[in-house]
């Protein structure tokens, strides 16, 4: 826990988590190898296209076969896991809100499962090599992937949108 | 195993799948309740969402505080666990598509990481309960809960789309 954040004036934690993360196990299925480390990761997705630095996923070489019909151009809903997060705070005061708010009204990485979401562009797509290359993602270099699921507008723009 | 989906022809697991999954843990943060139990589920959310029959999150009450700031009419990202899926499978030949088609080129639950994504419309929040109702979601009654985040358009539509 030593390198986890600190809490800020006004979060609030429930002492002791939920307690041991064991109702079901994860892979982690690959790498997100990107040009961030800590101290210079952008604040955001969009900050981070808007430096156009792309980014590529190493999969784990076993799962290559389970790239097949993935093609450039063609927009994917990417999970990892953000391993540097707590998993204890129920209210949060990240610099940008005004009040302390509850953690499922926020995008940050602290939370119950920090799985984090982002739906990205593949710019190439290696079957064989079992590596994809996308426009850009905000996260550190070496962050652990989760899946890869092809982006589609009814199940991933809510009603009201699409 | 024994309720595991049998192979279709033209599908290929990797043997013994990744292993043991012990990466990292997750928490069931609570369940979705929905009319839907096997054989009766919408084929997809968009379906379900035709059927107008509403759903309810009911989270666990230790999390609460961590619901504040969520607003009905707000679009929410959420992330469960279909626990009934098979991980081993590398091509997969759902009924839908003409060839067999790599899993992470298809929305399949079957998936190294069974998580499903889908965006939805809050239809109401009640802090104190600990629920939330929803438009609609094409999973099982019971579907354990992993996540529920803010819907951004900037972290939630591809670049092309935004």
């Amino acid at each position: 826990m030593a390198d986890l954040p600190a809490l800020r004036p006004g979060e609030i934690p429930l002492p002791g988590g939920l307690g041991p993360a064991a109702d079901a196990g994860l892979h982690f299925i690959g790498r997100i190898r990107t040009p961030w480390a800590r101290g210079d990761c952008p604040r955001n997705i969009a900050a981070a296209r808007a430096q156009m630095s792309g980014a590529r996923i190493e999969l784990d070489p076993r799962l290559a076969p389970a790239l097949t019909g993935l093609r450039s151009g063609q927009p994917v809903l990417l999970l990892y896991w953000m391993h540097h997060a707590r998993r204890d705070l129920l209210l949060q005061a990240p610099k940008h809100v005004d009040a302390p708010r509850g953690t499922f009204a926020l995008r940050s990485p602290n939370r119950p499962n920090p799985i984090a979401a982002s739906s990205v562009l593949l710019t190439a797509v290696d079957v064989t090599a079992a590596t994809l290359e996308i426009d850009a993602i905000d996260c550190f270099d070496g962050t652990p992937l989760l899946d890869i699921k092809p982006w589609i507008e009814t199940v991933d723009m809510p009603p009201d949108r699409a």
